[in-house]
């Protein structure tokens, strides 16, 4: 049987020991190749570079596996990948981490790790986002390692729905183990973001983003939920965002 | 009646002539604030700033519009636009635009001007982005001035469902006037990289993503059709993203 052609990403950086891990672990189910960013892209949700050069370089951070370093998003490393690292071969698989941090709940709209999976997905290519739930210094990744490989043999023997990317989100090591998987939706919730304001040496004010997080859902079937009982979650994601229950009401509620 | 009060943004940069009709349209409405990004911030998709400083500063390139220009992305700029633009007044509506060609599709996902909507929504506020599908560098506006109008109208009047933003696109003005409007669903379709590959001086290699969109789509009642047919077409979004419908798939299909 050929092995399967495995394309790897992430939004942390070609150095980024979450990508290192993920590296590891896939070498096991096939050929892998990495096409990461040359810096870290956290927050760049689906950005792409319009109207700006993108560099793509060979890197022989892996031992064994083909790597290339890019300069621009997540989703101009699936993008590039086709043509200049995959040589129009198509992945059977695509993913994208191990992400050091969150994405749960609304951050699938900022995350990079997720805009990659998703740009898979509307390439028809299976793809799965991993992130966990550790902000550390340093982030614990054996707990995990066992689901990784679990949710990326499932991804590989048995597809995805058209259209559907995975995001998969990890708790923080616990002192017991993570007690199996749930698949989820998305978590109503937000960030509330505070600015720090400061003045810079030439008197002019800059601000820092930062903010917290907000649950508004009282359920039990949302990714926060399932990371907050020490489950891993699993959320199915579409790049359609039609908001279809809402066609009927504008159709009968608008004068237009 | 107190005025409504309306925050204005865009992705193409202050100085943008889309902006500056919204914001000559938008004055007969309510009290209008800009908060636009310094320079253009097309393909950003649903970046942040994040672990780097942002910039504001008060404009004066509207006369008797209070005005800020951002060194960040469209989403930022609503962000940053609550505490220090609007003083915690919470606007009646957000509008970003007028971007200067198409978000029609799974452009959506990929759109600063859809962002800062999008971001208006998660935090309850009634949100439109607007685009022209025009890709000129005189881009025409006048033929769609009176729907740009009823449409901020029907929303101030009707509000939005929960979670819901307007994608708004207006086809390039025909000969013909504007058919009227069509609420849609998003057009199953992608965008087909190429990467234009060049040398520099110094013998390294850089590319220019550039690509043709790909309309995989038959139906008559998605926001492509629409234009395409010199309708205005309305796509009402949701930020959740995730696949209801693959939900059950997961849980009754998968091992684990």
């Amino acid at each position: 049987m050929k092995k399967p052609l495995i394309l790897i990403t992430n939004d942390d950086g070609i150095t980024a020991e979450g990508l290192n891990i993920l590296v590891q672990l896939m070498k096991s189910l096939g050929e892998v190749i990495v096409v990461a960013p040359d810096s870290p892209q956290s927050g760049m949700g689906h950005a792409i570079t319009v109207g700006n050069t993108l560099r793509l370089k060979e890197s022989n951070i892996f031992e064994d596996i083909k790597s290339y370093e890019c300069s621009g998003t997540p989703a101009d490393c699936v993008k590039i990948s086709k043509r200049f690292a995959l040589h129009d071969r198509k992945p059977d698989l695509i993913v994208s981490g191990i992400n050091h941090g969150s994405n749960t709940s609304v951050s699938v709209i900022y995350s990079g790790t997720m805009s990659a999976a998703i740009e898979g997905a509307i390439d028809d290519i299976p793809s799965i986002g991993f992130s966990v739930c550790d902000y550390s210094n340093k982030v614990k990744f054996d707990h995990i390692m066992e689901f990784v490989v679990k949710i990326a043999k499932q991804v590989l023997t048995n597809g995805l729905p058209k259209g559907v990317a995975l995001n998969v989100n990890f708790p923080k090591k616990q002192d017991e183990p993570i007690k199996g998987i749930k698949i989820c939706r998305q978590t109503r919730a937000k960030w509330q973001e505070e600015f720090d304001r400061r003045v810079d040496p030439f008197e002019r004010q800059y601000f820092w983003l930062t903010g917290s997080f907000v649950n508004q859902d009282n359920g039990e079937d949302h990714d926060e939920w399932a990371i907050q009982h020490n489950y891993a979650s699993i959320v199915p994601v579409s790049f359609d965002m039609t908001a279809y229950h809402a066609i009927s009401i504008l159709n009968n509620e608008w004068d237009i």
